[in-house]
């Protein structure tokens, strides 16, 4: 399952503007979730034959208080690996817990996902502070 | 024949907000019509030489309540597979069937076809909730 | 000379609604107006040495009550083989031709000649009906 | 099922000397074997899903006394279709069938399958008169 | 000297729309005038040097009750090539011939000149009608 | 550390209109912060494989009344190499720095970093004057 | 040093209507100021290993009453080429030096220059008459 | 009519090593023979619309005693502009006049002619010393 | 005037084996010999309009006792700068210079030389110890 | 200085047969010598401005016994970070440090070093065992 608390911000040290910060990783991986079901039985996966799904993950944001540490959102994406989990989810649950962790002004999550069963997905959410 | 009973929809997880999800194949395969005339004898057009077309389909939607469930997609896209239709209700008819399905916020389908007879065809039809 | 009258039509299925259909042949093949004068009098060109032009055709509509059965397009493109015609009569021709076959919502016809001469021609024309 | 029989010959004009002929396509489609087995029974391979594989397959031989009517040929890839059968198969049943319909000095037919559970595959096979 | 009296026109077969006409050619060729003085003894230029220039030439026009006849074009082009003129007049006189000859309702002229002394030079210059 | 002292000015040549300065390195290069701590006791840092980064830095500014030197901007730059510091304030500080040295009318940086851990960073920070 | 008197212009042709005159070169070169001090002293500066500088200029202009003779500005180019200049200055030293020969209606002058301890400089500065 | 009294050569510097140079020139320009004939009445041709054609020229040699002066070259090839004269003999006539003015240890003219009547055609001809 | 003396070398840290070193520089510049004659008299190359060469120059080298200093050779190409010079003696002359200077095993210099009058150069010497 | 007791090895698990490994790096950075002279006093370097120069390397070799592991390699490229040292020797000594720690049956080293004073350099070094 998807370990947010492994999310580790560090104090913004320009809070006092806005500026822009861009990640991308082309290693992200997931499972499919098993007969349609969300599920992070691993064992039982890996011996059903869950398929692993593979993105890009793009994000965009706006920091306010704080930064997310880059090592920290690394391992957090490495807890995906082994998570039955849809497209749809993946991209918003990032969304909501990177909004959870660094509380920024504005923030983008694409996940652009490979073709499976010779199809192609590609999934945006977008977050600004107030709305 | 298309079997819009194949989509299968699951709860949108994350149905407060708008995102969007673009999804394309370029595996699509259906039939021409037989004699200008839309059928699904299968064995009747492959006897008679029913030449089989290929497109990319792209689709880009705004789930409401719910999200289409990727692999049932894939097999409803297979379902025109020996139908016999003109590439015009093709794309009408993957916008209405998903209009049906998941009752989108915002819905774009392009069928992209390949050269026949020297003709290279491009068709784009939409659908706002609520206009 | 072009036959108009090879063009069928078939009933628009969705015509409640506007989508757009592009369509695009890089095979067209005309001849050159004989001492610039157009003709039909296909034995006296071939004669006489009537050059071929050679074009891309790309066709963007949208239909309304009907649609243009994409294989009798064909057809109507190959009835310019062996006609003298210049090019800006080709283009303005076949937007004529569709409109009075099947009477669109919109029209743009785009004529992409090759080099004649050490010239390259363009030439795009539009309808909108009621304009 | 493939249907060789459908493969049309005629007399080569240059039967005097050795030239090359390739051919191509890329709307080559058939579909999984179910369950690991081959057949063609369509009806229930569909309602069974049945995956459909799609490649291109390109052609290169030197005709000895007959060539391949290219017709034919295009017949002969639709019977395809809905046949249930392994890329292996597809390959060398392809390389006997044209060996046995027009007997060439040489032939070599290659087929580029797309991607599969993130596996591509091309397979390759060649035949040479009197080896 | 150029010799816009080369320049034919024929009737817009379609003057009751407004269409355009693109017409580009990369074999434009003219000379330097000789001494920074414009001339046409041409003679004269070739003893002393008068070097070569060579362009494409890029027109776009709206054409109002008459066409520019193509070949007619190429032969206007070619009266360019003894003359002794500066980039800014070719540019500027082809749109005053054009505008002459065919009265059109509007007119792009652009002339893309090949480096010179390692100097590349484009010029552009543009008409509508009644402005 | 970082050594904005090093940052020279000289008088802006034409201070009385505003015109863009683009400059753009590709030879940046700083290291981590050592466990997460940002210091620049460097023996310390390389001994326990402080990792190197590295990135493009692209700065674009309209001077007020003084520019900045470009040797002395490289040799600015060269002083973060045995820096451990955040991407987030090399991006940030490289903007305060130029500020504070040269008090530009507006000014742009952008930090484009290489891939760590599989994750690629571009921060964008400007400042315009009197904001 | 720069010699703007080499500049030389002839009358605009076709000065009623407005046209745009753009020209570059990829073959400007001048040398760095020495010790950050501006010279003309050539000698001294080859002796002294004053680096020189390379650049593409690219100028856009609208001429008015007069144009700028082609063959002058190379030559006005050239007498950069043993000048010891900084960069804001010769793209802004090009803008006016071309305002005080052919007062033109509008004019962009753009350096491009070549990488120089590993840095790359691009300078822009505008001018339009009568703001 | 060509001249190769324009060409002018300088003593080879380096004579007593072999090196290859190689001129190229896509700014060849010379008239289509008129009916067929070839001659160098210019006005005669222009009159009755003697085509010009356009051309790279490409020479690889290997020199001798002798350099050809780049220049001269250059004059030697503006000589062509209004000469009409087959594509085959362009090629060997500048094989000829370069072997007769520099005496080459080796030669290779190539003539890469502009699209005439939608045919390319490219012409190569070879020297060697002493065979 | 090339000032060979400037190239210092230092012994080759790795004489016994052989490896290849190649460098390119894309900011060559020289003069053109005036009136055909060579001559280093600066001011009046400048005065008589002198043009100026660019070149890229390309070596390649393998090492015997001596390598060749990097920053002398940038200043052993400066000093070609204001040099008139033909593009046959510029690659020799480097070819002979570097010989003289670092005496390699094997040595290439090619000189590949911006358009002038429409013609392009690339000049290819080489040098093999004991040949 | 470069460690090379960093490199650590691990017994070849394939060491019955020839295969190769290929690893390449855009991350390399060491200093210039000092005056031309090498030396490891790093903040002697850094405050006389020794520049750093940037590489990419490309290694290529055979196993025999011992393959180099990755992390180790990773590290041994960093200890040349504040390194004043020449391009040959970087090249030749990295191939001497890998023979040295793992004997492959073959090596090559590339090192691709960026501009340095409009200069680039490529150095090739190779190793054979029992040559």
């Amino acid at each position: 399952m998807p370990k947010p608390e492994l999310l580790e911000k560090f104090p913004n040290p320009y809070a006092d503007r806005d500026y822009e910060i861009y990640m991308e990783t082309d290693e992200f991986t997931s499972l499919c979730p098993l007969g349609g079901v969300e599920t992070d039985a691993i064992e039982l996966k890996l011996l059903e034959g869950g398929a692993p799904d593979f993105a890009t993950i793009r994000i965009t944001y706006t920091p306010d208080v704080h930064c997310v540490e880059l090592k920290s959102l690394k391992l957090y994406f490495w807890s995906f690996r082994n998570d039955g989990i849809f497209y749809e989810r993946v991209v918003n649950r990032i969304l909501d817990d990177l909004v959870e962790a660094v509380s920024p002004r504005a923030l983008t999550v694409v996940g652009d996902f490979k073709v499976r069963g010779g199809l192609k997905s590609i999934i945006t959410a977008k977050y600004v502070k107030g709305q």
